[in-house]
């Protein structure tokens, strides 16, 4: 990594949630690694005067730096973008890129309606999300085995090889039940899998971390105990990965990964990711 | 909601997640309310082999509902992108079609380098949501009080009406530390704030509900009973909606939000949206 030669600022500006926007920017301008962005989001945009005020904003900023920002907008409403596109910027209008293209393509007119992104708070997906996300609380770290049988996915591990965030991601962005069940001592001890968990093999799926980082994670957690010592950590893991290997259990390791590149892994071994028809 | 007069298929495909051009596609295609589209994620895509199996699925889709896909693309080689634009479909590039505009404004080069958008497993950021998620797990629901000194913010509201959701969200997605704090009936009977809340005022944000919907949720929980009946929701949304408004505590109804919403709105009102210079 070498250090940005340069920075800039960058507005993310929406009707809505502006979610889309910063997830766009943010990704498109991580080819960018000579330069340092400091991200400023305007979420619902949806007046005149608001436009205005974010316009003032925009040019105040272009000219105590001596360069337009960039600005990323997931706008509708056409009067708001074209204020916006008056101030001193550099201006990707993210839908409007696409949406003329894609009314050509399908040949319909598109809505142009506001901050109709994400779903409404009474949808199916959205309850089907907040269930889920009960569900991962109620069978987090081996919590009310009964409850098995329903889940979609169960993730196992070494305690603290990151089993709480990858379930609670797969239950909030995907509305998934992911429970997860621990891998502990005894059970490298009898060289087998938990009991409980045999049933339900087919839902299993491993995540392991390497040594060093376990043993950073744990001891944060329980400082110079016999848990956290790298020796612990080293049998722990070495023992789980190959329980994981004997028993044919897809896994992967957290070490390098983000929590959407694990989830995105789990979901598609796993064949979460939907029956595709293609 | 009228319904769709037609269904199109459409694919993302990345050389990562694939998340940045699902969000996108979802966002920009929400536009089309007459098209029903069924979405395909082609995430790892990372290979000609990989890129020529893409081909053949999508041109085995428009073969059989005799209309080209759609499909989303935030892939970052060239080779691999002309291989996909070379299927029967309508391309979207949405990194190629703003990377140069981009390069000419900042007058320097992009990476082209794949699979960056999201931190690595080692990165700071990564590091402060896992943190940031253990902290709301320990303090969901008024549990462990010490540490809310610690807590950004602390999400108040009735049993049931939205907050570890929330809390959970605000963690995963942005790394804030959000507690959250049940208001009961003994609260409404002594008509103030529990005592533990007072010294970080600042930091609480009140979550309600409609009572209809309160009740609807906890009779999942708890069947026909007391605490579930509609005179009870009523009575606990009005006594906790005309606290905060004494009390001066900014809050929303959570009824016909999404999480995404929900939680932009806690960024914005409560500051946390970080100090912005602009």
């Amino acid at each position: 990594m070498s250090t940005p030669a340069m920075q800039r600022t960058v507005f993310v500006v929406s009707d809505s949630t502006g979610i889309t926007a910063a997830t766009f920017s943010n990704s498109v301008l991580s080819q960018f690694d000579q330069v340092e962005f400091d991200t400023v989001r305007i979420p619902y945009l949806d007046s005149i005067e608001k436009a205005e005020e974010a316009v003032a904003r925009i040019n105040r900023c272009a000219a105590d730096q001596n360069a337009p920002p960039l600005v990323f907008s997931t706008l509708v409403d056409p009067a708001i973008t074209e204020t916006l596109r008056g101030a001193n910027c550099i201006f990707f209008d993210l839908f409007g890129t696409f949406v003329q293209n894609i009314e050509e393509a399908l040949g319909v007119k598109s809505s142009h309606s506001v901050g109709r992104s994400h779903m409404g708070g009474l949808s199916k997906q959205y309850n089907a999300r907040i269930e889920a996300i009960n569900f991962t609380l109620a069978h987090d770290d081996g919590q009310y085995v009964e409850g098995l049988k329903e889940a979609d996915v169960i993730l196992i591990g070494v305690s603290r090889c990151g089993k709480t965030p990858t379930s609670l991601y797969l239950a909030m962005q995907y509305a998934v039940k992911a429970a997860n069940y621990p891998l502990i001592p005894e059970d490298f001890d009898r060289g087998a899998l938990p009991a409980t968990l045999l049933p339900y093999r087919k839902k299993l799926f491993g995540l392991s971390i390497q040594p060093s980082r376990l043993a950073e994670v744990r001891n944060e957690r329980r400082p110079n105990s016999q848990y956290a010592s790298i020796k612990q950590c080293r049998h722990e893991v070495a023992a789980a990965e190959r329980l994981m290997r004997m028993e044919n259990i897809p896994w992967l390791s957290t070490t390098t990964k983000s929590i959407e590149e694990i989830s995105t892994k789990v979901m598609t071994e796993i064949g979460l990711e939907r029956r595709q028809l293609y």
